[in-house]
Protein backbone atom coordinates (compact mmCIF):
# COMPACT_ATOMS: atom_id res chain seq x y z
CA UNK A 1 0.00 0.00 0.00
CA UNK A 2 2.27 2.58 -1.01
CA UNK A 3 1.17 6.19 -2.12
CA UNK A 4 2.22 8.92 -4.30
CA UNK A 5 2.09 12.46 -3.52
CA UNK A 6 -0.32 14.43 -6.09
CA UNK A 7 0.38 17.76 -5.08
CA UNK A 8 1.80 20.11 -2.19
CA UNK A 9 -0.26 22.15 0.25
CA UNK A 10 1.69 25.72 0.92
CA UNK A 11 0.43 27.65 3.69
CA UNK A 12 2.09 30.03 6.41
CA UNK A 13 3.28 27.83 8.87
CA UNK A 14 6.34 26.76 9.39
CA UNK A 15 6.81 24.93 12.03
CA UNK A 16 4.37 22.94 14.64
CA UNK A 17 4.72 26.24 16.83
CA UNK A 18 3.34 28.39 13.91
CA UNK A 19 0.29 26.54 13.38
CA UNK A 20 -3.52 27.16 14.62
CA UNK A 21 -4.73 24.91 17.16
CA UNK A 22 -7.68 23.64 14.65
CA UNK A 23 -7.34 23.89 10.38
CA UNK A 24 -10.99 24.69 11.06
CA UNK A 25 -10.07 27.93 12.66
CA UNK A 26 -7.83 28.77 10.86
CA UNK A 27 -8.69 32.39 8.36
CA UNK A 28 -5.51 32.23 6.00
CA UNK A 29 -5.77 31.31 2.78
CA UNK A 30 -3.87 28.74 0.80
CA UNK A 31 -2.89 27.70 -2.00
CA UNK A 32 -2.59 23.72 -3.15
CA UNK A 33 -0.72 23.46 -6.19
CA UNK A 34 -1.99 20.20 -8.29
CA UNK A 35 0.82 18.28 -10.02
CA UNK A 36 0.37 18.90 -13.79
CA UNK A 37 -0.26 14.97 -14.13
CA UNK A 38 -3.10 14.93 -11.98
CA UNK A 39 -4.41 17.94 -13.43
CA UNK A 40 -7.45 16.27 -15.01
CA UNK A 41 -8.58 14.36 -12.01
CA UNK A 42 -9.18 18.44 -10.76
CA UNK A 43 -12.36 18.79 -13.88
CA UNK A 44 -15.84 20.62 -11.91
CA UNK A 45 -14.18 20.31 -8.64
CA UNK A 46 -14.86 24.59 -8.70
CA UNK A 47 -18.42 23.37 -8.23
CA UNK A 48 -17.43 21.95 -4.63
CA UNK A 49 -17.79 23.97 -2.29
CA UNK A 50 -15.95 22.21 0.73
CA UNK A 51 -13.31 19.45 0.36
CA UNK A 52 -11.72 16.99 2.28
CA UNK A 53 -8.42 16.84 1.73
CA UNK A 54 -5.74 13.90 3.24
CA UNK A 55 -2.25 14.72 3.44
CA UNK A 56 0.64 12.94 4.43
CA UNK A 57 2.14 14.43 7.88
CA UNK A 58 5.73 14.13 7.46
CA UNK A 59 7.05 14.31 10.69
CA UNK A 60 4.94 12.55 12.84
CA UNK A 61 6.03 9.58 14.85
CA UNK A 62 4.34 6.41 13.57
CA UNK A 63 5.39 4.32 17.04
CA UNK A 64 3.28 5.90 18.94
CA UNK A 65 -0.43 4.17 20.42
CA UNK A 66 -1.22 6.42 23.31
CA UNK A 67 -0.61 9.94 24.08
CA UNK A 68 -2.03 12.98 25.64
CA UNK A 69 -4.11 15.83 24.13
CA UNK A 70 -3.00 19.73 24.64
CA UNK A 71 -6.73 19.94 26.16
CA UNK A 72 -5.68 17.38 28.89
CA UNK A 73 -3.27 15.59 30.72
CA UNK A 74 -5.01 11.50 30.52
CA UNK A 75 -3.25 9.74 28.07
CA UNK A 76 -5.92 8.31 24.86
CA UNK A 77 -5.36 5.66 22.61
CA UNK A 78 -4.20 7.61 19.38
CA UNK A 79 -7.43 6.47 17.83
CA UNK A 80 -9.77 8.29 20.28
CA UNK A 81 -7.47 11.36 19.29
CA UNK A 82 -6.47 13.62 16.47
CA UNK A 83 -2.87 13.83 17.29
CA UNK A 84 -0.79 13.33 14.60
CA UNK A 85 1.09 10.55 15.96
CA UNK A 86 -0.67 7.41 14.56
CA UNK A 87 1.00 4.38 13.27
CA UNK A 88 0.09 5.62 9.59
CA UNK A 89 0.28 9.44 9.68
CA UNK A 90 -2.29 10.54 6.98
CA UNK A 91 -3.82 13.90 7.86
CA UNK A 92 -7.56 14.68 7.09
CA UNK A 93 -9.29 18.18 6.69
CA UNK A 94 -12.62 19.42 5.79
CA UNK A 95 -11.64 22.83 4.10
CA UNK A 96 -13.62 25.55 2.47
CA UNK A 97 -12.94 25.66 -1.34
CA UNK A 98 -12.48 29.56 -2.63
CA UNK A 99 -11.18 29.16 -6.21
CA UNK A 100 -9.15 27.25 -8.39
CA UNK A 101 -6.85 28.79 -10.97
CA UNK A 102 -6.31 26.01 -13.54
CA UNK A 103 -3.77 23.58 -11.10
CA UNK A 104 -3.98 25.76 -8.09
CA UNK A 105 -6.71 25.55 -5.73
CA UNK A 106 -7.11 28.40 -3.33
CA UNK A 107 -8.92 26.83 0.35
CA UNK A 108 -9.55 28.24 3.63
CA UNK A 109 -8.92 25.93 7.50
CA UNK A 110 -6.10 24.19 6.86
CA UNK A 111 -3.58 23.71 9.39
CA UNK A 112 -0.82 21.88 8.06
CA UNK A 113 2.79 22.71 8.02
CA UNK A 114 4.16 24.47 4.85
CA UNK A 115 5.29 21.97 1.80
CA UNK A 116 2.93 19.07 3.02
CA UNK A 117 2.67 16.37 0.25
CA UNK A 118 -0.98 16.25 -0.42
CA UNK A 119 -2.68 12.61 -0.71
CA UNK A 120 -6.43 12.60 -2.26
CA UNK A 121 -9.12 15.42 -2.60
CA UNK A 122 -12.58 13.99 -2.45
CA UNK A 123 -16.00 16.74 -2.54
CA UNK A 124 -17.64 17.05 1.13
CA UNK A 125 -21.14 16.12 0.89
CA UNK A 126 -23.15 17.53 3.80
CA UNK A 127 -25.32 14.40 3.20
CA UNK A 128 -23.34 11.56 3.96
CA UNK A 129 -20.74 13.33 5.86
CA UNK A 130 -22.30 16.03 8.22
CA UNK A 131 -23.39 14.14 11.77
CA UNK A 132 -24.48 17.31 13.98
CA UNK A 133 -24.43 15.08 17.20
CA UNK A 134 -21.33 13.37 17.69
CA UNK A 135 -19.92 12.72 20.75
CA UNK A 136 -16.57 12.38 22.09
CA UNK A 137 -16.95 11.63 25.65
CA UNK A 138 -13.43 12.98 26.99
CA UNK A 139 -13.26 16.07 24.71
CA UNK A 140 -16.69 17.25 26.32
CA UNK A 141 -15.31 16.39 29.76
CA UNK A 142 -13.06 18.77 29.36
CA UNK A 143 -14.27 21.39 27.84
CA UNK A 144 -16.76 22.30 30.97
CA UNK B 1 5.19 7.27 1.84
CA UNK B 2 4.01 3.61 3.04
CA UNK B 3 0.88 2.38 4.43
CA UNK B 4 0.75 -0.81 6.92
CA UNK B 5 -2.79 -2.45 7.64
CA UNK B 6 -3.88 -1.87 11.08
CA UNK B 7 -6.57 -4.34 10.66
CA UNK B 8 -9.62 -5.68 8.66
CA UNK B 9 -13.10 -4.72 8.13
CA UNK B 10 -15.20 -7.43 8.09
CA UNK B 11 -18.81 -7.07 6.53
CA UNK B 12 -21.43 -8.94 4.65
CA UNK B 13 -20.41 -6.94 1.05
CA UNK B 14 -18.53 -10.04 -0.95
CA UNK B 15 -18.60 -8.16 -4.73
CA UNK B 16 -19.35 -4.53 -5.64
CA UNK B 17 -22.46 -5.65 -6.40
CA UNK B 18 -23.20 -6.80 -2.79
CA UNK B 19 -22.97 -3.12 -1.50
CA UNK B 20 -25.18 -0.46 -0.45
CA UNK B 21 -24.97 2.94 -2.88
CA UNK B 22 -23.97 4.46 0.10
CA UNK B 23 -22.01 3.73 3.22
CA UNK B 24 -24.28 5.88 5.20
CA UNK B 25 -27.07 3.98 4.04
CA UNK B 26 -26.37 0.72 5.78
CA UNK B 27 -27.93 -0.46 8.01
CA UNK B 28 -25.56 -3.82 8.62
CA UNK B 29 -23.81 -3.94 11.49
CA UNK B 30 -20.06 -5.34 10.85
CA UNK B 31 -17.15 -5.89 13.04
CA UNK B 32 -13.94 -4.14 12.55
CA UNK B 33 -10.60 -6.48 14.14
CA UNK B 34 -7.62 -4.35 14.96
CA UNK B 35 -4.71 -6.61 15.06
CA UNK B 36 -3.46 -6.87 18.76
CA UNK B 37 -0.32 -4.94 17.99
CA UNK B 38 -2.36 -1.81 17.82
CA UNK B 39 -4.59 -2.27 20.40
CA UNK B 40 -3.46 -0.20 22.98
CA UNK B 41 -4.45 2.68 20.57
CA UNK B 42 -8.10 2.29 21.01
CA UNK B 43 -8.25 3.42 24.67
CA UNK B 44 -11.37 5.43 25.31
CA UNK B 45 -12.56 4.95 21.74
CA UNK B 46 -15.65 3.89 23.64
CA UNK B 47 -16.44 7.45 24.08
CA UNK B 48 -16.33 8.59 20.54
CA UNK B 49 -19.89 8.15 19.14
CA UNK B 50 -18.74 8.33 15.82
CA UNK B 51 -15.77 7.64 14.02
CA UNK B 52 -14.03 8.60 10.75
CA UNK B 53 -12.34 5.50 9.00
CA UNK B 54 -9.89 5.35 6.33
CA UNK B 55 -9.53 2.31 4.61
CA UNK B 56 -7.14 0.90 1.27
CA UNK B 57 -10.26 0.42 -1.57
CA UNK B 58 -8.34 -3.01 -2.66
CA UNK B 59 -9.55 -2.90 -6.16
CA UNK B 60 -9.65 0.48 -7.06
CA UNK B 61 -7.73 1.20 -10.61
CA UNK B 62 -5.40 4.10 -9.25
CA UNK B 63 -4.71 5.41 -13.42
CA UNK B 64 -8.32 7.04 -13.50
CA UNK B 65 -8.38 10.73 -13.46
CA UNK B 66 -11.88 11.44 -14.96
CA UNK B 67 -14.83 9.60 -14.36
CA UNK B 68 -18.62 9.51 -14.38
CA UNK B 69 -20.52 8.56 -11.93
CA UNK B 70 -23.94 6.31 -11.44
CA UNK B 71 -25.92 9.78 -10.45
CA UNK B 72 -24.88 11.12 -13.94
CA UNK B 73 -23.44 10.52 -17.40
CA UNK B 74 -21.01 13.43 -17.55
CA UNK B 75 -17.72 13.16 -16.92
CA UNK B 76 -15.92 14.63 -14.22
CA UNK B 77 -12.20 14.92 -12.13
CA UNK B 78 -11.76 12.11 -9.85
CA UNK B 79 -11.41 14.89 -7.58
CA UNK B 80 -14.73 16.16 -7.52
CA UNK B 81 -16.25 12.33 -6.71
CA UNK B 82 -16.03 10.13 -4.51
CA UNK B 83 -15.34 7.09 -6.87
CA UNK B 84 -12.80 4.56 -5.68
CA UNK B 85 -10.85 4.78 -8.68
CA UNK B 86 -8.61 7.77 -8.11
CA UNK B 87 -4.64 7.76 -7.79
CA UNK B 88 -4.94 7.19 -4.18
CA UNK B 89 -7.25 4.71 -3.33
CA UNK B 90 -8.39 5.75 0.12
CA UNK B 91 -11.49 4.95 1.18
CA UNK B 92 -13.64 7.32 4.24
CA UNK B 93 -16.30 6.76 5.61
CA UNK B 94 -17.88 8.56 8.66
CA UNK B 95 -19.22 5.87 10.80
CA UNK B 96 -21.16 4.91 14.20
CA UNK B 97 -19.97 3.09 16.39
CA UNK B 98 -22.29 0.75 18.34
CA UNK B 99 -19.46 -0.92 21.15
CA UNK B 100 -15.71 -1.98 21.20
CA UNK B 101 -15.16 -5.67 22.63
CA UNK B 102 -12.05 -5.79 23.04
CA UNK B 103 -10.03 -5.40 19.83
CA UNK B 104 -13.12 -5.39 17.95
CA UNK B 105 -15.31 -2.68 17.43
CA UNK B 106 -18.96 -2.77 15.92
CA UNK B 107 -19.65 -0.23 13.61
CA UNK B 108 -22.72 1.08 11.61
CA UNK B 109 -22.55 2.61 8.22
CA UNK B 110 -20.00 1.05 6.19
CA UNK B 111 -20.13 0.15 2.41
CA UNK B 112 -16.65 -1.31 2.42
CA UNK B 113 -16.42 -4.93 0.94
CA UNK B 114 -15.84 -7.71 3.01
CA UNK B 115 -11.47 -8.11 4.24
CA UNK B 116 -10.76 -4.38 2.40
CA UNK B 117 -7.94 -3.27 4.63
CA UNK B 118 -8.20 -0.93 7.89
CA UNK B 119 -5.77 2.01 7.51
CA UNK B 120 -6.70 4.78 10.57
CA UNK B 121 -9.51 5.56 12.97
CA UNK B 122 -9.77 8.77 13.91
CA UNK B 123 -12.67 10.16 16.40
CA UNK B 124 -15.58 12.64 14.45
CA UNK B 125 -16.19 15.76 16.16
CA UNK B 126 -19.23 17.49 15.21
CA UNK B 127 -17.46 20.84 15.87
CA UNK B 128 -14.41 20.90 13.31
CA UNK B 129 -16.20 18.11 10.58
CA UNK B 130 -19.65 18.90 10.11
CA UNK B 131 -20.27 21.51 7.44
CA UNK B 132 -24.46 21.92 7.00
CA UNK B 133 -24.55 23.16 3.69
CA UNK B 134 -21.85 22.02 1.36
CA UNK B 135 -22.94 22.01 -2.30
CA UNK B 136 -21.59 19.87 -4.93
CA UNK B 137 -23.02 21.37 -7.86
CA UNK B 138 -22.74 18.56 -10.68
CA UNK B 139 -24.71 15.99 -7.91
CA UNK B 140 -27.89 18.38 -7.01
CA UNK B 141 -28.48 19.29 -10.18
CA UNK B 142 -28.58 15.38 -10.92
CA UNK B 143 -30.63 15.17 -7.74
CA UNK B 144 -34.07 17.75 -9.37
Amino acid sequence: MELKPIGIIHTPYRTTWDTPFQGRSSIETCEIEIFKEYEDGLKDIDQCSHLILLYWLDGADNRVLQTHNPFDTDIHGVFATRSPNRPNPIGFQVTELIERKGSVLRIKGIDALDKTPLIDIKPYSSGIDAIGDAKIGWFERNRR
